[in-house]
C-alpha cells in the first residue's frame, strides 16, 4: 500500500468517527432527554480524543511527506493530499492542553453568558470571556506560527480555507460606504409600520407540512434525511444521513418555513458533494462561506425572488389560508427595517452587524480592545453603521453564542457567503435564462442541478476564489451582492 | 497511577465508546433514514474495532496482571478487576479475522432469512446459516479453549457469566417433566376461544398516553430516557440516556402496553445500577438472564397479578373505554393456547418453545444435528412438547432471529430469567408482604425500591447465583416458578 493509500484508509476511518459525532450532537440537541448532558459529554469527548489521536499519529507527517512525494496521483488526489495536510496541519498546530482547556473554558463560558444575557450583567460575562479569548489568543498564535499567518487569518482559515482578512476588508469597503445609504432609502421608500402579514398566526402542524412539500419539490431526499425541530435550527448529520432542524413560531408564518428552506440549502450542498470522495477531506463542503452561499442563494436569491412567491403564494393562501395577493407577500418579505439583533435582521441590514462584529473581533484579538470596554464601543458602533443604539447589553454585545464559544474569525463568513451566492445567482441568470419561470412553476432541478455541477460536484477539489471564478468566470467581487441589494429594496 | 487505576481509566473510556454505539444502534433502529445504513455501517464498524482494539492492546494482560497483584483493592474494585479480566478474556479468545468474518456471516445470513422465512424456503436459508454455523463453533471453540469449558459453556458464558448447560439442565428438567401436563389442565379448565378483549381497538394515541402513565408511576425517569416507536420493542441506549421502544397494535389493548411494562422492567434494572460505577465492568447489568428476570418481573410477576390488574382496570374503562370487569381482563391475560409462535407464546407455554431450541441448538453446535434435519427434527420435538405440529418453516425453525445472527446460547435466558423473577417475588412477599396492597394502590416504590436494593445496586459485583441466593435466601430453583405457573394457571 502507497503512503497516499493509508492516508485514504485512516480518514476514511476519521471521516466514519466525525459522522458518528455528527449523530451524536444532532441527538443532543433533538432527542436526548435533559439529564443525560453528563453522559453524552463524556461519549463526545471520548470519541473526540480517539480522532484527535489519529489526526496527530506519530506516523502522520513521514506519510503526509512520502506521499506528497509520491507520482503518479490524479487531480482529484492531489487535491485530497493537499487537504489531508491543510487538517493535519490546523490539528496538530494547537497542543492537546491547550485544546483541552478552551473545550473546558468555552463551554463554562457558554453557561455563563446564557444567564448573563438574560440578568443582562455583562461584568458576569467578562470574567469568563477574558479566560476564552486568552485561550483563543494562544491557539491563534499557535497557528499563526504553523502557518506562516497572522493570528485573525489563521483562525479565518478555519473556518473558511484560504480566507484571509486582506480580501475581506476589500470585500466589506463598499458594503460599509454604501449600506448605510441605501437602508436609508430603503426605510424612507417604505412604510415604518411592520407588514401585519409578518404576524398572522399559522398552525404549526400546518407550517409543518408546508416545510415537507417544499423541502421535496427543492429536492431533499427523504430517504437520507429527516427534519425535526430543535431550539436553533441547523443542519446536520453526514452527507447520507443529513439531519435537518427548524423551530416553529406560531405567530410567524415565514420564520419557519424560511428557516426550513436555509437549511434546506445547507442540505442540498452537502448531499450533492462528490460520492465518490464522501470519506476523504477532498470530498467535504469547503469551507463555512461557500456553505452560507449555498443557504442564503436558496433562502434568499431563490425564495424571496418574485418567481417562487408566485409558485408560493397559492400555497400560503391554500395551505395557510391566508387572502393575500403576491404583492403583499413581496413587501412583507422584503420589509427592511433597523434592528439591534442579528439573527432578526432582514436582508439588507444585516451585513452592517457583520461589519461590526469583523471589526471589533479583530480588536479583541490583538487586544487593542479591553474586553471591559466592549459593550460602549459596541453600542457606538452600532449606532455609527445603523442609527440605533441597544438599550442594553442583552441586545447588544451579549447576543451571540459565537463569541463565548471560542468562534472569533467566523462571522465573516456570513456576509462572504451572501456576496458569493449573489455572484453564483448573476451566474446561473446567464447560464440557465428561464430560471425565473422553472422557479415561477415549481420546477427547480434545473437550478439546484446548476448549483450542484457548478460547486457542490467539487468539494474541496478548489479553493473557494478558485471555485467561484470557475463558477461565474469573474473573481468574487461584491458587486453582484450590491446590485442584488439594489435591484430588490430600492425603487428607481 | 496503579495497575489497577490505569485499567479503570481505559475501561471508563471504553465506556464511552460503547455508551456512543449504544446511541447509535437506537438511532438506526428508531429515527434513521431509510437509505442511511450504508453511512451507518461504516460508523457502528469504526467504533467496533475501535472499542476491540483497546480491549486487545498488546500491554493489557500485564495490567491485568499487575493489578491482581496489587493489594489494598475494596471489595468493589477486586469485583471489578475480576469482571475486566472476565471481559478481556471473551474479547481476546477470538481472533479478529474470526469476529470480522462472523459479523459479515451474520449480517448476509440475517438477510437472507428475512426473505426465506417470508417465502418458507428452507433450502434458501440453510447455504447461507451453515456459513454462520461453521464460525460460531470455530469461534466457542477457541472461547472453550480460553476458558476452558465446553463449546456450548462458553457460548453461554458470554451472554451470561458464569451460566452453564449442567445448571439449566437441572433448572430445565422439572418444567419438561411437569410443563405438558399443567397446560393440559388449563386449556381444559378455559374456553377454547381467545378472549374477545385481545382484539378490542384502541387508538394508537389513547395507548401511549397509558403507557406512558404506567411507566411515570413504575418510576421511569424521563428526564434521564424516552421512550419511541421501533420494528421491535427493545431497551437501548445506557444508564442515563435510557432509550426504550415499543410498537404499536390498534387491535390489542395489551400487547403494546406489556411490551411497554416488560422493556420498562429492564430500564429499571439500567437504571438502578451503581451510580459510582457505572463507567466500569462491575457496575454493568449481571447478564441476561438477570436482565431478563427484571423485564418479567415487572410484566408477569407484577402486572399480570390481579392487585395491578386492580389499579389498571380503572384505567382500562376510562382511558380505553373498555367496559370490562377485573375478572374479564385476567382472563384475557390469563389465557393459555399452545400456538407455534415463541414472541406470542402465553406464559405458560413459553418454557416449552425455550426448551426445545435450547435442545436443538446444542445439538446443532456439536454438529449431531445435520443442518438439512432441522425443520424435521424441530417440528417433531414442536409435536412432543407442545402436540402441535408447524406448517410450514415460517412459523417452525426459520420464526426466530436468533440462529441467523449467529446468537446461540442465548435462549436458555428467558426462562432462567423467568425463574429468576418467580424466586424474587417470593423473597420480595416476605419482604414485603403489603406488596400487593400497594400495588392495587398504585404505588410501586416498595416492590421497585426492594429490587433496588437486592438486584440492581449490586451490579456486576456477584455472580447470578450469589446474587439470586442473596437476595432470596435460596439457591437458583425452579419450584417458585412452578409453584407461581400452578398458582396462576390451574385452578384447584
Amino acid at each position: 500500500m502507497s503512503a497516499y493509500q493509508t492516508l485514504e484508509a485512516r480518514f476514511a476511518r476519521l471521516d466514519a468517527l466525525e459522522g458518528a459525532m455528527g449523530v451524536l450532537h444532532w441527538d443532543a440537541e433533538v432527542m436526548m432527554p435533559s439529564g443525560s448532558m453528563p453522559v453524552r459529554a463524556e461519549q463526545l469527548s471520548e470519541l473526540a480524543r480517539l480522532a484527535h489521536q489519529q489526526m496527530t499519529a506519530p506516523d502522520m507527517l513521514e506519510l503526509l511527506t512520502q506521499a506528497e512525494e509520491e507520482t503518479g496521483l490524479d487531480p482529484w488526489q492531489q487535491a485530497n493530499l493537499r487537504e489531508m495536510r491543510h487538517q493535519y496541519l490546523h490539528a496538530n498546530a494547537v497542543p492537546e492542553t491547550l485544546v483541552a482547556a478552551l473545550s473546558k473554558a468555552t463551554t463554562t463560558c457558554e453557561h455563563v453568558w446564557r444567564e448573563a444575557r438574560k440578568e443582562r450583567d455583562y461584568p458576569k460575562f467578562a470574567a469568563y470571556f477574558a479566560e476564552v479569548l486568552k485561550l483563543v489568543q494562544e491557539a491563534a498564535a499557535a497557528k499563526a506560527d504553523a502557518f506562516g499567518l497572522s493570528a485573525y487569518d489563521a483562525l479565518l482559515d478555519s473556518y473558511d480555507p484560504g480566507m484571509r482578512i486582506a480580501i475581506i476588508q476589500q470585500l466589506f469597503a463598499p458594503l460599509e460606504a454604501q449600506l448605510p445609504q441605501m437602508i436609508q432609502q430603503a426605510v424612507d421608500q417604505r412604510s415604518a409600520d411592520r407588514p401585519e402579514l409578518l404576524s398572522t398566526s399559522v398552525p404549526i402542524e400546518t407550517q409543518t407540512a408546508l416545510g415537507l412539500e417544499l423541502m421535496q419539490a427543492l429536492g431533499f431526499d427523504f430517504t437520507r434525511g429527516r427534519i425535526d425541530t430543535s431550539a436553533h435550527p441547523f443542519c446536520g448529520g453526514v452527507p447520507g444521513d443529513i439531519r435537518l432542524t427548524t423551530r416553529y413560531t406560531e405567530d410567524d408564518p415565514f420564520e419557519s418555513l424560511y428557516a426550513v428552506l436555509h437549511e434546506t440549502g445547507h442540505a442540498l450542498y452537502e448531499s450533492g458533494l462528490p460520492e465518490a470522495w464522501r470519506q476523504q477531506p477532498v470530498g467535504k463542503a469547503r469551507g463555512m462561506s461557500l456553505h452560507e452561499s449555498q443557504s442564503l442563494f436558496i433562502e434568499m436569491q431563490l425564495c424571496r425572488d418574485a418567481s417562487f412567491i408566485h409558485y408560493l403564494a397559492p400555497k400560503l393562501r391554500t395551505h395557510y389560508g391566508i387572502q393575500v395577493s403576491d404583492e403583499e407577500i413581496l413587501t412583507a418579505l422584503h420589509h427592511v427595517e433597523r434592528s439591534l439583533i442579528r439573527v432578526n435582521a432582514d436582508e439588507l441590514t444585516y451585513p452592517l452587524h457583520i461589519l461590526l462584529r469583523t471589526k471589533l473581533e479583530q480588536a479583541l484579538l490583538d487586544g487593542s480592545l479591553p474586553i471591559a470596554d466592549l459593550p460602549t464601543v459596541w453600542d457606538d458602533e452600532m449606532e455609527r453603521l445603523l442609527g440605533i443604539r441597544p438599550d442594553h447589553v442583552g441586545n447588544g454585545c451579549l447576543q451571540d453564542t459565537h463569541w463565548p464559544g471560542g468562534a472569533i474569525g467566523y462571522f465573516p463568513t456570513y456576509t462572504v457567503g451572501a456576496m458569493i451566492a449573489a455572484q453564483l445567482k448573476q451566474a446561473l441568470a446567464r447560464d440557465v435564462p428561464d430560471w425565473a419561470t422553472q422557479a415561477a412553476a415549481g420546477e427547480f432541478t434545473g437550478i439546484t442541478g446548476w448549483l450542484q455541477t457548478h460547486v457542490h460536484a467539487h468539494g474541496s477539489r478548489y479553493t473557494t476564489p478558485e471555485l467561484v471564478e470557475a463558477a461565474t468566470g469573474a473573481p468574487l467581487s461584491p458587486e453582484p451582492y450590491l446590485q442584488h441589494l439594489r435591484a430588490r429594496y430600492i425603487a428607481l
